[in-house]
């Protein structure tokens, strides 16, 4: 019997809690280096085991996607791999803008990690004479002021690694033209409307965690 | 009368919580943008409001760095600069040595940022014959085989960029050479004694949750 198409997007992308979302590209490079290694079929219990979590917290993060495990048999590696390249994006290729080419600005348009799970920065912009026109790693870099030129409705996501005292101004020239998510790598807490995603990545305060539990840990 | 020195330094270097570490360098940001705006004092409740946290969220994670405000007054911005940053021991060098120095690696050792914030990285290594000898930003890097010959007692850190299949080789590597922290790039979870710090900074974990906040927001 034929069902009918499923119409309700909404149901196919729910708001996925942040700690599954973290652990889910975890699982993805486990998966990957399983199959390298030869395996069809692999256990929630062997995944946990790896991974140092509980066996119910992999059973739990998969069940966000839709993918269920065979009992006794598992999880198929293959079939696995795929729908959570699927669910997390990582098999399209999304595109985002870069603000501030400067030395942290700069690694990230040299990191082609990024593009292996489907992201790839288009154009990068920055105010400093010296570096408009410059091609780094194959993005061209424009004048921030030439950001509403230069954009392509299709790309809606923009880094931000621009200095601290810069940021809350060039976030919101981003909003301005049209950007609906923000990864933020400055250690600024920005502000944006309502809608505007905001990912904050500060690598200072890992830093910060690794000083503190390297003093705590020798002072003991 | 005069007191005694404290031989306590676990009393003075806590275990602070991890999500208290992350907001510190924040509130770090933000001081150091209120005193090149000429702000002599700052109220707890002004830098709540500026970074959109609770009030009594930013009192009590200054509870843990000794740090106590003046009634009505508040804070006094050049010395609760001060404190913050010898607390995150930002203010002295520690060194770090990097493993893995492709695309993700190349770019760290690009990115003076750290310097800023107390870190340097004295050494990288690699396998790739093609890169041993090379010097990229002021760092030598050297084959994986001399890390023993070339390691020095002061570096406790090292931070891992290798491909996802090498990454619990290397860090076995790392820990027999007698570092204890690893601040840990790659998407595997890695294994390590008791006492070892990892810090896991999964740049692709925060892209998952980016695409997903994007997706549901687009859905709804």
């Amino acid at each position: 019997m034929p069902t009918e198409s499923e119409p309700d997007a909404a149901r196919r992308m729910p708001l996925v809690p942040e700690p599954t979302l973290s652990r889910l590209p975890i699982y993805l490079t486990y998966l990957k280096l399983a199959r390298k290694d030869g395996k069809k079929y692999v256990s929630s219990t062997m995944m946990a085991k790896e991974m140092g979590v509980d066996p119910t917290q992999v059973t739990k993060d998969l069940s966000h996607t839709n993918i269920v495990g065979k009992t006794r048999v598992g999880y198929e590696v293959d079939s696995l791999i795929g729908e959570l390249e699927g669910f997390l994006r990582f098999n399209t290729m999304d595109y985002g803008y870069l603000f501030g080419a400067g030395s942290l600005g700069t690694a990230l348009l040299l990191d082609h990690g990024l593009a292996q799970f489907g992201f790839s920065i288009r154009a990068a912009f920055d105010v400093n004479p010296d570096k408009i026109g410059l091609n780094i790693g194959g993005t061209t870099i424009y004048h921030l002021d030439d950001f509403q030129k230069v954009k392509r409705p299709d790309v809606r996501i923009g880094i931000l690694t621009v200095p601290v005292d810069q940021a809350q101004r060039v976030a919101d020239v981003m909003i301005a033209g049209g950007l609906m998510a923000i990864w933020n790598f400055t250690s600024v807490r920005i502000r944006v409307p309502e809608g505007v995603v905001v990912q904050n990545t500060s690598l200072y305060a890992h830093l910060a965690v690794i000083f503190n539990r390297l003093q705590a840990s020798s002072t003991k």
